[in-house]
């Protein structure tokens, strides 16, 4: 199993770069530096409202002994501060505005009180006190944004100050998705005579968004080379290729059949994971990864995120390609015979500070629900035949709500 | 803080429902019951390649003494199973194919041996084996998907099983968001003469996104109440208004004012908190919900955190509001006057089990950078003045990268 996935990520190419609208690179991996074009803030500014003043003109001034200076202009956040201050003069200022000429130091309006065109000064400011100085935050050139970070809100925010509009993201991958089986049908289809709705298109393609990919749908292949081919040949221009076989080895044959004739080099098949034996993986020379994995639906989504997930990540530049994984007790006795690496839904429940780990239900690998129930997957190690209740395992973590809180911290 | 946080959530109300493609509700909170229209799997059928046999003719077959019976039919995956079998009679099955009738169990493929148009069968199978039952995964009229539950890909698949291509869903916010300031301009605005770029709306648009709110622009309203009224107005028939006032107290002031005369009540205005005293909560009769976010980057950013995010969540029918938190160790000694709650931007380092946080440089709630640097919020109460290197403390998670392994545990 973690050969497997080794040689997958192995094979798996991080993509390319595009340059898209700031907003659409939320998510993604940034592929330039960002220098600002400025300073930011721009000029010295004030830190709060009050007035601009010369430091020295205020020694020894207190509440008892204030100092009354004449308020001979003002400056506005976003106004002109190319008026000077002289000496013995103030400038009534507020927060955000810049500090004009000649001026060095802020008193806020709390240590004053305003008498018409003057203004009593309560305090001694040290030298450039609630001044914020130009550069404080981003000097001029200075690299803010660095390739590989994530993007997120504040990035995108730091972009706008730095006016960037466009930013320069790995691309997201396009995943071509195949459905295969005389027995499949669509979910507005005819299910009379023991045909089955092909979900694992549905599910798969939920994957695939959630990690940031671009799914598109081939339809379901019938069993026959001919239309397999066709459909395949469609999804060639798509980085990644996903086909969920139809239950029955026939089927996989008929897929793999087409698709080493379209050349594809299969790199495995059969995997000793549960579910997901049948699980295939191979490559085109100059075109996508193929994954094609088993008809039965847990087995699909499980097989997806052991393999799908981490590399359609890879492709977009990410460096942290596996979910977090918790150290969980085993709320009841769980056993298997040894041979395969076993992934058993489980639901998570508080336990002091940790968590505890029960079986969501029947865990045949036909029973979608156990996939709709699981907080995680917890890791059965291949050669283990036994966890005791109350033994420790290790859970995949598939739905981070639950280590969202409850209640507030605060 | 906490006070002025449950004020909030007590004001927020939970949006209606509407009906959506299913491949939309995605991360959206169900408000249906979705009951199975028959039963999955819809007939008996095989868990594996074989025979279809009666398990009473194969009493005593063994690898040394098999029986010998004749291969009548076939039944594929998606095929018919009509045709009735004898006693004496076997029929070839497909995983996935339904069980004929007059079947009872199946014989893996492995344990028997084809002879033209007879099977030598070396097992002596117990009734009902490799035969899944109809109604194993879900039973006709089960409901299988309840109101409340946050659809993921398996909810998906399973809808789609179900033949649903619709999903009643909670319904996203409208978030307007305006910025207000004679200082501000657009990023590709001109930016002499000390005016800064509205980035706020930049961040704040990409932080409602982020929960699954549908942001719109404002604009960025002058120092003018006819213009913040006009905008205002525009935003009216959204859920939620936020507004990201200039730096000054002045424009405070006017979006205030501006906020009452259509109708606005004001619930709170200044929490005791750092970054981000200078917040205002209000709401209109029949109205958005109405966040007035102080104008500095970090400032902005936070008080969303804390109070635009658990709301905008609660309003899409989810009932974990809060971000994961940490206990960690602080890396570093922390001081600060008693009287607000701070939120230190951290980054955090595994350390052993645990993490250890360090403050992501510059605090100054200008400095935008140090949010593009930061895991987590830690929070530093308000009546605390130290926190020792080495001292425990909480951290929110605002990346859950963090958690994410670095290397596979398979």
């Amino acid at each position: 199993m973690a050969e497997a996935q080794a040689l997958v990520l192995g094979e798996t190419p991080v993509l390319g770069a595009e340059s898209v609208p700031a907003a659409q690179a939320l998510g993604r991996v940034l592929v330039e530096a960002v220098a600002s074009p400025r300073a930011i803030p721009p000029a010295d500014n004030s830190a709060m409202d009050g007035y601009a003043v010369r430091a020295a003109d205020l020694a020894g001034a207190s509440q008892e002994s204030p100092v009354r200076l004449p308020v001979v202009f003002e400056v506005a956040a976003g106004g002109d501060a190319s008026r000077t201050l002289d000496p013995g003069q103030v400038a009534r200022i507020f927060t955000g505005a810049p500090i004009p000429p000649g001026a060095d130091s802020v008193v806020r309006q709390e240590d004053t009180e305003r008498d018409g065109g003057q203004v009593r000064l309560q305090v001694a400011p040290p030298l450039g006190e609630h001044v914020r100085r130009a550069g404080e935050d981003v000097r001029a050139g200075e690299e803010v944004l660095e390739p590989g970070m994530l993007v997120g809100p504040a990035h995108l925010g730091m972009a706008a100050a730095l006016s960037r509009t466009q930013l320069a993201v790995r691309r997201r991958p396009r995943v071509a998705i195949l459905s295969g089986g005389d027995e499949l049908v669509e979910p507005d289809g005819d299910t009379h005579g023991g045909k089955i709705v092909a979900s694992n298109s549905y599910s798969l393609a939920a994957q695939c968004r959630g990690v940031g990919a671009e799914p598109f749908y081939l339809g379901i292949a019938r069993d026959d080379p001919a239309d397999i081919e066709r459909r395949i040949r469609a999804g060639l221009g798509a980085d990644v290729l996903i086909s969920s076989a139809g239950v029955s080895v026939g089927e996989h044959d008929h897929i793999r059949a087409v698709l080493e004739k379209l050349g594809c080099a299969i790199r495995f098949w059969g995997v000793l994971m549960k579910p997901g034996y049948p699980m295939v993986f191979g490559r085109f020379e100059n075109g996508p990864l193929v994954f094609g994995l088993p008809g039965n639906p847990v087995s699909a989504m499980v097989t997806f995120e052991q393999f799908g997930r981490p590399a359609l990540l890879k492709m977009q530049g990410r460096t942290r390609l596996f979910r977090p994984t918790l150290r969980v007790r085993c709320g009841e006795r769980l056993s298997k015979r040894p041979g395969r690496l076993h992934f058993v839904r489980v639901e998570l429940e508080r336990d002091g500070d940790g968590f505890v780990a029960r079986a969501t239900g029947n865990q045949s690998s036909g029973v979608l629900r156990s996939m709709t129930r699981a907080h995680g997957l917890l890791i059965f190690p291949a050669e283990a035949e036994e966890l005791a209740e109350g033994e420790q395992a290790c859970v995949q973590l598939l739905d981070d709500q639950v280590l969202t809180e409850e209640s507030s911290r605060l």
